[in-house]
């Protein structure tokens, strides 16, 4: 047991004894102090409280004698085990998905949130993370750099040339927990009246935070090639979030003749362009497009990337790529913002992408899951033929089904749950309603097996 | 190298190889691709372009014909070193702090933010981290409550009961990345149109925040039981911010019956009051005093802790404790926001905990950081007299000293900084110009030898 927090109250005409032994007793009874915790020494506590050993003595005993606390020899005093009468602390009304772990899980899930565990390469990480440890002690100690150490900024920076064909220097990046922090930032940096032009449909955490923060939105339908020019130029939108790569979720990969329109829209209109690369680093068939922050010498584009799909997604890092201007601006007004990712964890990131690995991770990956997506693809086929529609398929670690059925997209998630099989909703990104069903599978996180038993399953559900 | 993200134009009249060459001579010489860096071997190249190999082999030996490229025989193409001619990426005016770690240093440096380095339990620790690894591996694939995990929030508020006297359940309790950021997520709870009362002179980064979001403050004096309740009183705020366990910078513990005071005004008032404990584990002499959280009986008070003090300030983990009202609202409204704190530091600080490590090392530091609390004040004592009063001694890991000079702030910091001293201003923490200078004097991550000796370096500086 720590300390007791107590306020002993010497003008009270009650006993210091007495207010003591209550204080304990209240405490055992409504389980904050809980059964077989032990209790300070009485030498302890009366120095930690500036009182005398005899009033602590007293006020165990009378404790004993009433049951509440046991003692053992030579060893202490023990809250005794209790029916508490009536908690203090009721506990709130939680909802089931918030209380511990998710338990609850369906035999094959199609979660798009989920990477291959198997393929993580666990006693590499460990060993960088114990080198980081063992060579950095000192440096863990001293608050870093408010926008990510320069180490791993570094290898970001020069990853992303190589990878996404994005230029920046480390000055341009910023590291940060996740991309709605960074949409914060970006908020505080860019100004409040600004326009969000937002893929529709599109992510929904980024509209939730939009939305939580009052800032204004425009939704940009789609058409073939990702978010229509034509109808972001006829919106109020001064900045444009993209997922150019894989859009989220329908999946299409934006062509270079849409990425230059989308450039000359931002150009023009003292614009911005957000392009989130979620998932960039997966691209299955067809070349390479370098990324929209390649392609833009204005500096319109504010590049952000995670290692929440790349690597794993409990890492929580994300990062930030601003154009020059805005990189000025952010060190002007926004360093005083503390880093929140933890030292440890960017050292060790930064020392497992400098010693190689991330790119050797990166391309054992890349095979992992093309070939998961050719199963996928291959099962669906076997088993639907033109009974479903893929979409999205070329890159990324989740497809969109939209299948030919008479039913409604929760009763096909039903269907599915009722074999086991659990398959996720696309409505919810959509800002209007949608008239055909279609769902969103997911396939990083299953085995080969996983995925064709899931559409083999479905197969027997889905008319 | 990784790939080689480029758009070949196979409409353009310039031969394929043509576009190739000219992309890695451009890269090359602005330095993009760095000297003697690996090239794709010319059969991936191919492959990933989707173009043969002739094409490849044309354009590399194109580039060693010109010295671009050099080969090394059974290895590949390497980037040869030349001198950039015109960079692309011209790098950004970086004020020197922002450039990699800091190195100026002083040779004696009393910063409040810096902790015990040789006394953290490595050893242990890393135990954990590794333990945490092994056992959870699985876990960590599998993104986690976006509120915290269930294990580290129990861990937290079992603790704070014990330690603190702050009465709340798991369900209550936050995690996250720092301060600022639940700073952030109390503004979305509590509407952006609160009043947040600040005690003045007070904690800068959370003043920061608040303006740099556009949120109402109100500058509240602090007189010697901490902020004045009457000024808050007449003051528009509905939200009081205090740091009642040390008050920043001046270090006062806020007396019990101005705590009552403070709770009376908020329940009055529909007011809320945030308490930042920030260093509320460092108590050296008197009596404990529960936190307000701790007396409050209407559910106003929103308690903030974090582990940069009592732990390393480099790990980035923080909780907020929210009165059970303003947690269902959270967790109705705010749950779509994603944990910002990994979830291996989460399992790996929840271990430590439940195994009582948590427990000896804050007792082990308790005892350090008084004995350094000792030798400052014995130190100050010595060599200063009355020439300079100390305030805030009684807890935390910093005190002021007020300095009897005709030496401004600045002066005295300069005149410190002349015999390898870092001391801090104090006038950076007032909304309104400062009469007498005080300096701020952190001793967490200081030697017993070191804190006397900057003492008596002090000594000879200043008059």
């Amino acid at each position: 047991m720590f300390e007791i927090t107590l306020t002993l109250d010497k003008k009270n005409k009650e006993a210091l004894y007495l207010q003591l032994y209550k204080y304990f007793k209240a405490e055992i009874q409504n389980g904050q102090i809980k059964a077989g915790m032990k209790l300070p020494s009485k030498r302890k506590l009366a120095a930690h409280l500036g009182i005398g050993l005899n009033t602590v003595d007293t006020a165990y005993q009378q404790l004993m004698a009433e049951g509440y606390v046991e003692s053992q020899l030579r060893k202490g005093f023990y809250a005794a085990d209790l029916e508490p009468i009536s908690p203090v602390n009721e506990p709130l009304p939680v909802k089931a998905e918030m209380k511990g772990p998710h338990d609850e899980r369906s035999k094959i899930d199609y979660n798009h949130g989920r990477v291959d565990v198997d393929s993580f390469p666990h006693a590499v990480w460990k060993r960088c993370l114990n080198n980081t440890l063992y060579l950095q002690e000192r440096e863990m100690f001293i608050s870093g750099d408010p926008q990510g150490e320069w180490g791993i900024r570094a290898e970001i920076s020069s990853y992303l040339f190589q990878s996404r064909g994005v230029r920046c220097g480390a000055e341009q990046v910023i590291i940060g927990a996740g991309t709605q922090y960074f949409i914060h930032l970006l908020r505080l940096l860019l100004g409040n009246e600004r326009v969000f032009g937002l893929e529709d449909p599109g992510f929904h955490r980024v509209r939730q935070v939009l939305s939580l923060e009052g800032a204004k939105m425009a939704f940009i339908p789609l058409d073939e090639s990702g978010m229509n020019v034509d109808s972001l130029k006829n919106s109020e939108a001064d900045v444009a979030y993209v997922t150019p790569s894989h859009q989220f979720p329908s999946g299409m990969i934006m062509p270079i003749a849409r990425r230059v329109e989308l450039l000359n829209w931002a150009g023009g209109k003292k614009g911005y362009i957000i392009e989130d690369d979620y998932d960039g680093e997966f691209r299955h068939t067809g070349k390479p497009i370098p990324s929209l922050q390649g392609l833009d010498t204005k500096g319109k584009v504010i590049y952000l990337g995670t290692f929440s799909k790349s690597f794993i997604p409990t890492i929580r890092v994300g990062y930030m790529v601003l154009p020059k201007e805005l990189a000025c601006r952010y060190q002007e007004n926004l360093i005083g913002y503390k880093q929140t990712v933890s030292r440890m964890i960017q050292e060790t990131l930064c020392l497992f992408m400098k010693n190689g690995h991330w790119e050797r991770h990166l391309n054992k990956m890349r095979t992992i899951y093309r070939k998961k997506n050719k199963v996928l693809l291959n099962a669906i086929e076997e088993n639907f033929h033109d009974r479903v529609a893929v979409i999205g398929e070329k890159s990324g670690l989740h497809v969109l089904l939209k299948v030919k059925s008479s039913s409604s997209e929760s009763e096909l998630i039903q269907k599915a749950a009722s074999v086991g099989v659990k398959v996720h909703p696309t409505s919810v990104y959509h800002s209007k309603k949608v008239k055909e069903p279609t769902v969103l599978i997911g396939y990083g996180g299953l085995t080969e097996k996983e995925i064709e038993e899931g559409i083999r399953l479905l197969k027997k559900v889905w008319p």
